[in-house]
């Protein structure tokens, strides 16, 4: 018994870890080194900024509260004018590995989203060239992208490059559930590792794998059953219109998912047993018991990694020169 | 004239500090050390906490963004549903030493004040027993009152104790101009140093004093000729009813002026230089000449003190028990 516990040992030991964690659909998320620090400095500005909105009042942190999981918790977001929007806001903690970002995928990178809400009359209600206007009137912005970029000049390719950069930097790595898979069996209390167990054994992790567990497909929304929500949005077909991409959405990430509540592309679902129970039985038709998903949960709850950890950005005044906001107009 | 300035050197350095500063009518801001940390960790989590209001996006942080002077930069504020508010945000930068709260003083303190946005209609639009259960259901904020408080009870007074101690901290000590009156008379420049003069001696200080430069008396706003608004806002008179009471209102701080932009209880000025010239013909009966607006406005952009310096807080999640926010109803 000993000498059995001893090898297993040595050979736990001479695996290599990539190899040891190979053999999960999952894998740990690593800490992010940006290689520029001075860009990321400057899109962590621009993204708590809401001079990029028509309003002078809504940022990127609005709706992608870093305080809250990189969601605002509400089914759809509030836009410009209290507009209602149409989809609940993904979150943007780890979206640097989605393969594409927004739900139906529409923007092919972090960069390429950043410029979307700024100039979506629903969100920001801004325009590329006026939210850049109120940039080059702030020399002190003028400094920061100097220093970022090599020279001060402004344009909007530049803040969204800055702001993406800042966005790669917002992984969440040393969740419970990470440590256990680097080997800290402690770091998981029995029923979640069962709950873990039950997840990948049941299918969950066909679509939910990778270091995000999610974001690397395109799933429809209701495969073995309909899902019955009061939401008109159709997913990838309101790109395509192709009526095999209806209700087909990106996989959402599950890492710290007892943060982003609430659930779904519609927000309709406010807890992780009901979510849970809702794919059971759309996804796989599988009717879990209650106390799978109490399992489950429990493990969904080892997700949440460490959370965003700056200091909260000091922005640089406007100037006589700056455009005004026009929050009512 | 050798011994004549080491005479001089020595008489300063004999000379107390506190003596030295007590001839100007402006005092540097002391660094506020917290009796409680704790407290002051917990108040920092509430005042970013959107779920305090009915929409659960509103936090105290809306309006008085501390990545922006403690205001919100808007010439009035946008309340629930979008709403117009009537006056301009005041600063929460210093407002521990007013000596009372709001433009119209109806707030004794900051914790009395703080109660108020949660509960207005136009504002966060809540009730304080509902921001109550919120709290309540969510055991993290059960550990953060218990720690702060010794027992986990949460009602409204501890609510309003914990923002405003972490309210208290929000001072900005430090600027050059404070700099310059602890006795480093490098920290400004010699038109900043003829602003400074020019400011004291055409009688500005007789609103404008103390560490705050304001913030300890209720004034009329034009007081030699009448201040041209499209604002219905009385002032003190919207409390009181009297007459003399009409356009009173509390002198606003001068501290961090530079951030606070748009100026006045509306927020319709949004250029110190017109800001100046308005006060030296309405309060002064003076009309300042176009170099003697420079040199005030550049004494002005020295009271930039050191800005709010803590990590984002990362809040605790809701949890299945927490009442859902309710923005589009």
């Amino acid at each position: 018994m000993k000498i059995k516990s001893l090898l297993a040992a040595l050979l736990v030991a001479a695996l290599p870890m990539s190899q040891g964690i190979a053999a999960e659909p999952i894998e740990p998320i690593k800490a992010h080194k940006p290689k520029n620090p001075k860009l990321v400095e400057l899109g962590k500005a621009l993204y708590f900024d809401p001079r990029l909105s028509k309003s002078g009042f809504i940022s990127c942190n609005s709706c992608h509260n870093l305080s809250m999981g990189g969601t605002d918790n509400l089914s759809t977001s509030i836009g410009h004018n209290w507009q209602q929007g149409p989809i609940n806001a993904p979150t943007v903690l780890n979206s640097s590995m989605n393969m594409a970002q927004f739900w139906d995928g529409r923007a092919a990178d972090l960069k390429e989203q950043a410029g979307g809400p700024i100039a979506n009359p629903g969100e920001m209600a801004f325009t590329h060239e006026l939210a850049v206007d109120v940039l080059k009137s702030i020399p002190q912005y003028g400094t920061m992208f100097k220093t970022a970029f090599g020279t001060n000049e402004i344009n909007i390719d530049r803040v969204t490059d800055a702001i993406a950069a800042f966005e790669e930097t917002l992984v969440t790595p040393d969740s419970r559930f990470d440590q256990w898979l680097k080997g800290n069996k402690k770091a998981m209390t029995k029923q979640e590792v069962n709950g873990y167990k039950l997840f990948k054994d049941s299918g969950c992790t066909a679509c939910h794998y990778g270091p995000a567990m999610g974001g690397q497909s395109f799933q429809k929304m209701g495969l073995v059953a309909e899902y019955d929500t009061k939401s008109k949005v159709e997913g990838v077909a309101g790109l395509t219109g192709k009526d095999a991409d209806r209700m087909k959405f990106k996989v959402p990430t599950l890492r710290n998912v007892e943060m982003t509540y609430p659930y779904f592309h519609d927000g309709a679902v406010w807890t992780l047993e009901e979510a849970v129970d809702i794919m059971g039985r759309l996804q796989l038709g599988r009717e879990y018991s209650k106390a799978e998903i109490a399992d489950i949960v429990a493990f969904l709850k080892t997700l949440t990694g460490k959370q965003p950890d700056f200091k909260l950005p000091i922005l640089p005044p406007s100037t006589n020169a700056t455009p005004r906001p026009t929050p009512f107009e």
